[in-house]
C-alpha cells in the first residue's frame, strides 16, 4: 500500500490553542509509536532489505522523518535548518515532484547515515517540528493542517509496512530468529471454527466512500459517490487456516482450472504449495513462521499471507466469490457482524484498484500520494494485525498487485 | 486479445437444411479469408515470431484449424481421421484442459511442420469439416452449434492478430518491407481536423452486455446486467496524430506527472518518446512504419499503435480523461455520433477487464476462454482497420495489458 | 569457432594462368559444397536461429558470400555492382572495421531477404568472381591471394556450423526431423571397444605451430615457435559412448569433486545428466537424437556434445588428463597412432585459447579474425565428422567457450 | 582471489615448545589484523554486501573464523565445543566437502548473528585454539601444521578482501564516506614519472613455482618445474594515472580495435570511459574515490582498478604487451628493479590461470580451495597496498576473472 493527500473534517477541537495540543499529542504518539517498533532491534536488523518490495527498518525510520521536513518544516516553519541536504534524495520514495531519489533496490546498501545518526536525524525534526507547530498558525493555510494530518497516517502505514518487511528479513534467516512474543499476529477466535454465517444484503444504490465523519481520509476514498450493487451474502468470519488446508488437501495448487492464467504461471513457476510463511513439519502438519518465532500451525485462526491468485482459486474451489469493494464496505457500513477476525488480516476484494468517478490528486508532490499507482492493483479491504489501532475504517483502500503475499492479507468470501 | 464460449440467440435459419447451408457458407468465408491474409507471405514470413506477444503466421493457421479439429471433430465426428498426433500438443495455445502444449516462446523455431503441411493440415480440417456438417444433427446438442460459431469467431480474432504479429515482424527488418498496399491502415477522415463535439448522456441505470441481438456473443460479454453511470460526455470521434504531436511537442514524455507510475516506468526504462511505429524522418518531422510502407504520419489520421499508459497520459494532458466501458457502450448503443472514425483502432478505456456480476465460464477445456485472463488488463471497445468486418458489437470486449501497443489501438476522450 | 587471416606458403601452380583456374576450381568446389549443405532443407529450415550460438542456415549462406564480397569483390574488382546495399550491414558477422552490423540475436527474425534472394545474392557473387579473378593480377598484391584462400578456408569453417547449428535447430522439435540418412555422424571403430593403447612421448624442446607445408594457416597458427614439454602419454583412441556411460553409472554428474567450480555450477544449474542429445530411452538404456534421426546410443562410438567441463570431469574420475595442446600436436606430428577415430569429433585440451608469442593480427578488418577472440576459450584440435575434408591440419587450433557442446566435442586423454 | 593448501618448509624452530610460541604468536597477529580492520566501522557497515562479488565484513570475520574452528578444532581438538551448530552452513563459502552452504548472495541478508556475536565466535575460536595449540602434539600429523599455515594465509586474504569489499561499498554511498586516512591506497613514487626502464632478461628454460625459502605456499605454485621462455623485457614501474589518462583522451574507450571481443562488449554495456573508481571532476579533469575519501587523481600514482580488458587494451594502445606470468616471475627472481612501485598494485598477466604440470590438489575439503577455481580467470603477480606484509613471493598467483576490477589491480608492461 502506498500513501496521500488527505481530505479531513476536522473534528479536531475548534479552538487554535487546543487544537495544537492534540495534534502535538497525536504527533508524539505517532513518533513514539514507530520507534517502539524499532526497538528491539539491533542496527544490523535495522539496515537490511531482504527483497525488492520490502525497505529497511532504517530507512523507514528515515523516510517518515522526510516526510514531515520535506512536506512541512522545509515548506512552512520559517528559518527551519535542514538536518541533512543528502538526506532530500536518499529518504525520498518516490516523489518525482521532490526531484531526484535514491534507486529503491539499493536502499539496503546505505550503511551510513547510521541508525544513530537516523536517530538523531528523527529527534531534530521532532523538536522542530513542536516548535513550530507551536506557534505556527494553522489557520491561515487549511493545506498545512491536512499535510499534518497526512503525515500522521502516513507514518502509520509505514508502521504496518515495518512489521511486515521485518518478517520477511527474519524469515529467510536460518536462525528463524523471534521478534518479539507481543508482535503482531493475527488471532484465533472461537467462533472461527463453526459454519460461516452469510449475512445478506439488499442490492440498490448506495453511497461508497468517505463520509466525513472523522478527521481524515486519504484521497482515493474520495469522492463519495453512489454505486449500484445487486443483492449479496457475506461472510460473518473470515477463511480459516483449516479450511486453506482442506484446499490444498484437495489439490487447489495442482488444478489449473481453479486459477487465474496469471495465477497458474505463478504458482508452477514458483512452485507454491502453501501460504508465504508455512513450513511442512512432516509429511502430514504444518509449521508457520511468525514474528513470534515458528509455531504450530493454528487451525482456528485466519489464513494470513495469500495473494490475490490464492484467494481467487480458494473462493472458486469453494464454489463462492471474492467481494467487490462495494459490497464490503456497504455490508461493514451497515452490520456488525463482520467484526468478527474483521481486522486480523486485509481481506482481498474482486475489484481493481481504480480512481472513483471525479477523483483528483492534490496539488503538488504529495499528489503522487496514491493517483499514480492506480494500475494492475487489487483492493483490499478492512485492516490487520498489524495496522495501528484506529488507522483504517469502511472506507479505507488498501490495495497490492496480485502476487503480493508479504503483507497479512486473507479471504473473506461473498456470495 | 484472446478467445471464449459462446452465448449465442440463433438468428440463423430456422430449418436443419437451410443452417447447414448457412454455416458451410460461413465456414467457407472465414477459412478462405484466413488464408488471403497469408497468401502474399513466402513461408519464411509465416515461419517468424518477432516477439513473445505475437506468434509465427503458420501458427495461426495451424492453431485456428486445430481449434476445429479439437472441440469439433475430435469430440463428435465419428471416425474423424485425426491428422498428426503431435498437432495436439503443437498447436495447443493455452487450454490446460486439453493436456500438454508446447512452449509459447518456442513457437517460431518450429521449421517443420512446413508451410505446405499446415496448409494441407487446413484442407483435410476443411474437408472432414464440411463432410461432417452436412449430416450431423445439430439439433441433438445445443452445445455443438455453440462451438462452431465459437470456432468461426475465434478464427476471425486470429486474423486480426495475423495483421499485427505480422506488422511487428516487417517493422524491425531494416529492410523496412511493404506487405500490400491494400492493407489495414487507419484511415484519416476530413472531420478529423475539425473540434472534437462532445456528445452528452444522462447518467442513470442501463443495461450492459450483450443483447442477444445477434448470433453470438464471447462469454465475457455476459450476463447482462445493470449499470450506474453519471452524465458524461464523449468525443465524436478519435484523437488525431496531429493532436498526438502536440502532446509530444508539449514535453508529453518528459512530465512525470501525466503519467501512472508504472507508466513512467516504461518511458524511462524504454526511452519512449513516440507511438510504436513512429520513426523520426528529422528533427521536425516524422514519418510511420504501416503494413503498406513507410509513409509521411498523416496528420489527420487517428493516432494508433499507443498503450494504455499513453492513452491515459494523452487524455490527462488534455484535461480530459478515458471513457469507462460502460459509458463507451452506452453511448454506442445510443448514439450514431460515435461512428465517425469509429472502427480504425480499438479504444482503451479506463475499466480493468473484470468478470461481469454473475459471469461463470463455459464447461470444460474452452471455459479456458475468457475468464482466466481477467486479470491486470484494461478493457477496450470498438474495433479496428484489422478486424473482420461484422466481428464486433457494442457489447465487445476487447483486453490488452496497459504496456503492450503493437495492436492497432488509440484513444477516444471522454469528461 | 572463429575463423582468420591467413599465412599460406602457395604450393599453388606457379604460373598465373595454372593459378587461376587452380583457384576457379577450388572456389566451385567449396562454394557447391555450402548449397549442397542447404539442398535437402526448406525455406523454414534455414530460417531458424534455434538459439543464440546458432545461426540460421540462410544466414551463413549470405554470409560467406558477403566475405567473398566484402574483403575481395568490393576492394579489388574494378566496376563491381554491389548486390544489395542493406547487406553489408545485415551479413556482417563481427567486423567492427566493416562497420556497424545486424544484431546476432535477431538473425532468425530477418524473413527478407528471402532463401531465393539470398541463392540469387550467391549466384551474383559466384559469378562475379570469377569473372573478376580470370582477369585479376593476382601478383601484383599478394595479401589478394591471402584473402582469397582465407575465403575458402572460412566457408568452410561454416560448413561445419551448418550442421551443428541445423542439429541444434532440429533437435529441439518434438517431430524429431531426420535431415539425411548420409548425414555427418561420429562412426564407431572396431578397436574402439579394445582397452586404450598409450602412446609415449619424450619431452623436450619441440617446434609448435603451422610448418607451411601447406598452402594455408589460420594467424593463430603462427608463429611457429618453441615449447617446453615433458614426457608424456596419449591415448590412440577417443573415449567411447560406453566408457562415458560408465562415468555416469559411477556418479559422475552428482560428485562435486570431479567438476570445476564453474562446471559444478553449470550441471546443477541446468539439471545436466548426460551428454548434449542423449535421451533416455528407459530406466537403463540410451537413445541419441543425431541427424540421421534419434538411434541407440552406440556404445562403440567415440562421445560426442561434451563440453570441456564434462571432458575434464571425465578425465578426472578416470584418474588420468586432458592432454595440452602441444602435447596433441607434438604426438599427432610424430605418430599416426593418433588417427584411429581421430576425426571423430574435436578434441579438449586442457590448453587456454591464447596467443602464440609474437602473436600479430593481419593488418584490416579481417585482422578480427582469431585474434579478439582469445579470451576464457579453450582450445580443441584435431577434426570432427562434420568438418570439411582437408580442412584441418596438426597445427588447425580450434576453440569454445567451456560450457558449449554443439559441436562435434569429444574426449581423448593423456596422462 | 581464492585461498589453498599448502606445501611449506618449515623455517619454523625446531623445537616443539619454541614452534608452538612461534604459531601462537602468529595466530595472535593474524587475528588482530582482521580485527583492526573491522574496528573502525559500524555494525552496519560490517552488515552489507554490496554487489554479489563481495562479502560483508561480518562474513569475512566469521567466515575466517569458521575456517579454524571447522578444519582444525572441529577435527582435531578433543573435546572441542562447537560455537554454533548453524554457523557450520552459514559460513562455509564454498567447501562443498564441508556440505551445505548459506547462497553467496544473501551473504548480506544475515542480520543475524549480530556483529557482537560474530565477535564473541572469533573470541571463543581464539581460547579455544590457543589452548589446544599449547598441549597438541604437532608432529604426529604433518598435515595439522600445514592445515594452521594455511588458515594464517587464508586470513591474510581475507583481509585484503575487506579492504577491496568495504571500497566497494563505501563508494555506492552518496555521502562518499571516508574510512581511515591511513587506508591503504596506492602511493605515487617519485622515479615514476620517468619514462619506463626495460629491464631485459635472457630465454632459455627456467625454473618456476615455489621454492620452498619459506614456510608456506599454496598448493597452485606447485610442483615446482621447468618453463621455456624467450628472451623478452620488462618494464621497470608500472603504468601510471597520467598514462592511463593519455590513453582514455586518445580515444582508448572508443576504439574496438584495441580491445578483446569480450572487453568491446563489456565496455559498451557498460559504458565504461574510466578505470572504476574515477570520476569525472569536469570537463578536464578526474577525481577518484579512495578509502581515505575522495581526492584528486595522482598522475604519478600507479593506475588501479583497471580489469584484464582494460590492462589488455592499454598494453595493446602503447604498442606492447602483458607479461605472461613465467616472465614476470623470472624477472622478479632475478631482478630487485622491479621493486619500484612493485607493491602498490597488483598486475594482470597475459597468462590463463591453469594447473601447473603435476598438480595435485590437497586430499580433503581444503582441496577445492585452488585448483576449481583454475578456469576462465587470468593470473596477477605481486601484491597490492592492501596485502598484508609478507603475504606473498615471487611464486604467489593471484587471480580474477577477466572483467573484475575492484581488486588494487594494476598494469606492468612487456615485450
Amino acid at each position: 500500500m502506498q500513501p496521500s493527500t488527505l481530505h479531513q473534517k476536522p473534528s479536531l477541537p475548534a479552538t487554535t490553542s487546543d487544537r495544537r495540543e492534540v495534534l502535538i499529542e497525536r504527533f508524539r504518539r505517532v513518533r513514539a509509536a514507530t520507534d517502539a517498533i524499532a526497538s528491539p532491534l539491533s542496527a544490523e536488523d535495522c539496515q537490511v532489505q531482504s527483497m525488492l518490495d520490502a525497505s529497511p527498518i532504517k530507512w523507514h525510520l528515515a523516510h517518515t522523518t522526510w516526510f514531515f521536513e520535506t512536506f512541512l518544516l522545509a515548506e512552512f516553519a520559517q528559518g527551519y535548518r535542514v538536518f541533512d541536504d543528502a538526506f532530500k534524495v536518499l529518504f525520498n520514495s518516490y516523489y518525482n515532484g521532490v526531484g531526484e531519489k535514491h534507486p529503491r533496490p539499493q536502499r539496503g546498501l546505505l550503511s551510513r547515515p547510521s541508525l544513530a545518526e537516523v536517530l538523531a536525524y528523527r529527534a531534530h525534526v521532532n523538536a522542530s517540528f513542536e516548535r513550530w507547530l507551536r506557534t505556527f498558525d494553522l489557520g491561515a493555510n487549511p493545506r498545512v493542517l491536512s499535510l499534518i494530518l497526512l503525515g500522521f497516517n502516513h507514518e502509520e502505514q509505514h508502521q504496518e509496512l515495518m512489521f511486515t518487511d521485518l518478517k520477511h528479513l527474519l524469515s529467510i534467516n536460518p536462525l528463524a530468529p523471534i521478534y518479539s512474543n507481543n508482535a503482531p499476529h493475527p488471532a484465533a477466535v472461537g467462533s472461527a471454527q463453526a459454519a460461516i454465517d452469510w449475512i445478506g444484503f439488499e442490492g440498490g444504490i448506495v453511497e461508497i466512500g468517505f463520509n466525513k465523519q472523522t478527521d481524515f481520509s486519504f484521497d482515493n476514498e474520495l469522492p463519495r459517490h453512489q454505486a449500484l450493487i445487486t443483492p449479496y451474502r457475506i461472510a460473518n468470519r473470515l477463511v480459516t487456516n483449516g479450511e486453506y488446508l482442506s484446499f490444498i488437501q484437495d489439490g487447489g495448487y495442482n488444478d489449473h482450472s481453479l486459477w487465474l492464467s496469471d495465477g497458474w504461471d505463478w504458482v508452477r513457476a514458483n512452485a507454491i504449495d502453501a501460504p508465504m510463511y508455512w513450513r511442512k513439519a512432516d509429511s502430514s502438519s504444518w509449521r508457520e513462521f511468525t514474528l513470534r518465532g515458528v509455531r504450530e500451525l493454528d487451525l482456528a485462526a485466519p489464513v494470513a499471507h495469500v495473494n490475490y491468485f490464492e484467494a481467487d482459486a480458494f473462493a472458486r474451489w469453494a464454489g463462492v466469490r471474492l467481494p467487490t469493494e462495494f459490497e464490503w464496505e456497504h455490508a461493514a457500513a451497515h452490520s456488525s457482524a463482520l467484526d468478527q477476525l474483521g481486522d486480523a488480516v486485509w481481506q482481498w476484494t474482486a475489484s481493481a484498484y481504480l480512481p472513483y468517478p471525479g477523483f483528483a490528486p492534490a496539488r503538488g508532490a504529495v499528489g503522487e500520494y496514491n493517483g499514480k499507482f492506480m494500475n494492475q492493483q487489487y483492493v483490499l479491504r478492512g485492516g490487520s494485525c498489524a495496522t495501528p489501532s484506529g488507522h483504517t475504517r469502511a472506507s479505507y483502500r488498501n490495495f497490492f498487485q496480485p502476487d503480493k503475499r508479504w503483507q497479512f492479507t486473507g479471504i473473506r468470501l461473498a456470495k
